[in-house]
């Protein structure tokens, strides 16, 4: 028999997508549904980057350079700059999209059945890219009560095995929007220091931090050898579509063995490339405004959140993400039936059940994650949705959902 | 120490672009450079879809589908059916390039260790993505005395082991030209039925067959879970840099598998297929001018290259490639030596030696692989430069290269 590989049985279905259908089921039944569920932000892409796309003026689609376009390295070699990171555009790599520079960064260190530590919850598709390098994830756990701070040095120190080479850290967080401190930075250059560890840093919502200033994986000094930043413009400039990241390290074994696999799949896509250089020349108070939306947004769901009885929301210091803790046994059923038998006012709110984000089975069963990614307006209809649904669900809890067989 | 990955350091580099850095002084030195050795092809893509993304509407680039666009998607089902293949758009993800169909189709199918059979000289980047996937290539040889005809079933049945999974073949052939006909295909079907492989057909150059009409993998009867068809729109609408491919499958449980790759990495890019989709509408002729100008260069091509003493070059009939033998012992010196030491009128031309298309060490030692992707008059001159070039390396490789030390 014609055979399915292991890696594709294993390869996890995306947590989020698997609640879709019930979301589409709810419309055709004319219920709006708020988004909560997935980060594509609804904040326009700036119109500059797109008409640099309208005006290209060249007549043949090329291949650009598997690095991507040497212009677009140098211009992003001033952003960097400009966030206090110093390289050269000999240490970019351009990808498509953030997901390329994770898988290209796993398969470049890591072989068959290395480990790499990463506290949970963690963006769900890092476990996509393990299965499709072969890598085993270790989680370890972060907790709501602290906001998902940093895990303490012991618990990295537990998870260590001789199969672990590396840590792998998602800074402002998606799922929970933590932003990590430079003193917790520097705790981790500790650990991979001592342990010879690479550190993957996913820094895709480096501009959105409300609470205090981002410190990069890339500022960390004396262990310019260990750093690898896997970087996109998908949330910078609301260009999700583009498909255009980068994986910047200093490491020059891991920067040519990394084109290598950039060689193979030839080159990034050219058109988004454009709009990438362009968005370099942005205003630099481009991100102001959009900061300042989201902060609102968090400061409105935060509040919403932790006014309904039962539920706890660390307030989260970037990305545009939230975990809350609701007084519900099962998030997956709770989100499924939001969809599937809920509305309020003929609208619903769609979340992502935080069991997709954890490694350890069972972990983060009464969490979900929300992005705020509507408006003020829509969002507080969407906490309304919730408000009611939270009441309505905790009385069917009650109800025996099914009678006993008597005989 | 902090180390690379075994599979980072098998990971092949391009064999295509380690001569590059001899190209790039040839043209500092002055000298014009005739780029025979790549497919990036010349050929203007057509206007009405480069128009088609400059006239793009919307005001937020988001991701699409993983599996692309569902409008796209339905009008490639339109183009397959113009070119005799019957499938429906849930048959189809839409990848970024042809290189990432390869690779889902290798992950999704096969596991570490498994091998698939390549007639040899093949497309180098099956290595990377070979190794990508920690799969074996296990090459057969194709001659270049019958043009590079689909090796006898014999030689596929010697190479066949408990761990082949798959037969991997691209119809044209890259770097061959060769077109493969029905009868070798279906001597391909009954290979693949008798020995229960996947069949991964490359059909990247199906537009461009000179002397026979293609016939698809996916046109083979009761096969239709083996076939796995990897296909772009790089080099049909001249449109490399777009990064838009396809993976086609009828087999379902490979396709659940395929998408759970493309949900991993999200969506494919969304300005190309804008492109992509508009180009499905071209008048059904668009290809005619593009083939005709393809084939006369062939002609012109195949016609000097034979007419070069010592040199015989196949007639391809497909692709936009030709190999050719050449009077030398070793094409990569040869080729270096060309960009290095030669020139003719201050011209030179730039050829990809053959042996990095061969799997088997040694092979392919006095072989080239030319893409016609320049003008008629453009080809003729790099002509020139190759024949002169010929008679002045026989010159030189008779003389002593050092002179033997005396004591």
């Amino acid at each position: 028999m014609l055979t399915i590989s292991h890696r594709g049985q294993q390869m996890p279905a995306s947590p989020i997508r698997k609640l879709v259908p019930y979301a589409e089921a709810a419309k055709k039944k004319g219920v709006r549904v708020y988004h909560l569920n997935i980060g594509q932000p609804d904040i326009e892409t700036p119109k500059p980057i797109l008409d640099a796309v309208r005006n290209f003026d060249f007549k043949v689609l090329e291949y650009s350079h598997s690095a991507g376009n040497e212009s677009y390295r140098k211009k992003l070699v001033k952003y960097y700059e400009k966030v206090g990171i110093d390289i050269s555009y000999q240490q970019i790599i351009v990808t498509t999209g953030g997901s390329e520079a994770i898988l290209f960064g796993f398969m470049s260190c890591l072989d068959a059945g290395d480990e790499v530590i990463i506290p949970e919850p963690f963006y769900a598709n890092y476990n996509g890219f393990a299965v499709a390098a072969d890598v085993v994830v270790k989680p370890i756990p972060s907790h709501i009560e602290n906001g998902f701070a940093l895990p303490p040095i012991e618990e990295f120190e537990k998870a260590i095995t001789p199969k672990t080479k590396g840590i792998v850290i998602c800074n402002p967080n998606n799922p929970t929007g933590y932003l990590y401190s430079k003193e917790e930075m520097e705790r981790l250059k500790k650990i991979i220091t001592k342990h010879n560890l690479y550190l993957f840093s996913d820094e895709a919502y480096r501009e959105f931090c409300y609470d205090g200033k981002h410190f990069s994986a890339m500022e960390l000094t004396d262990v310019e050898d260990h750093v690898i930043l896997m970087d996109t413009i998908s949330k910078r400039y609301s260009a999700c579509g583009g498909r255009i990241g980068a994986l910047v390290t200093r490491n020059k074994q891991v920067y040519d063995t990394v084109i290598k696999f950039a060689q193979a799949r030839l080159s990034p896509p050219s058109f988004a490339q454009i709009l990438a250089e362009a968005a370099v020349d942005l205003p630099d108070n481009y991100f102001d405004t959009t900061k300042a939306e989201y902060q609102r947004r968090r400061d409105v769901l935060v509040k919403r959140l932790n006014a309904m009885p039962g539920v706890f929301c660390p307030n989260p210091g970037g990305a545009f993400y939230a975990m809350a803790q609701l007084p519900v046994d099962d998030t997956d059923d709770f989100c499924q039936w939001l969809l599937e038998s809920f509305s309020h006012k003929n609208q619903t709110v769609m979340l992502a059940p935080a069991s997709g984000f954890y490694g350890t089975k069972g972990s983060g069963k009464n969490e979900v994650r929300l992005a705020y990614v509507l408006n003020v307006e829509d969002l507080n209809k969407a906490m309304d949705c919730l408000e009611v649904a939270l009441k309505e669900y905790k009385t069917l809890e009650k109800k025996p959902l099914y009678v006993e067989e008597t005989n």
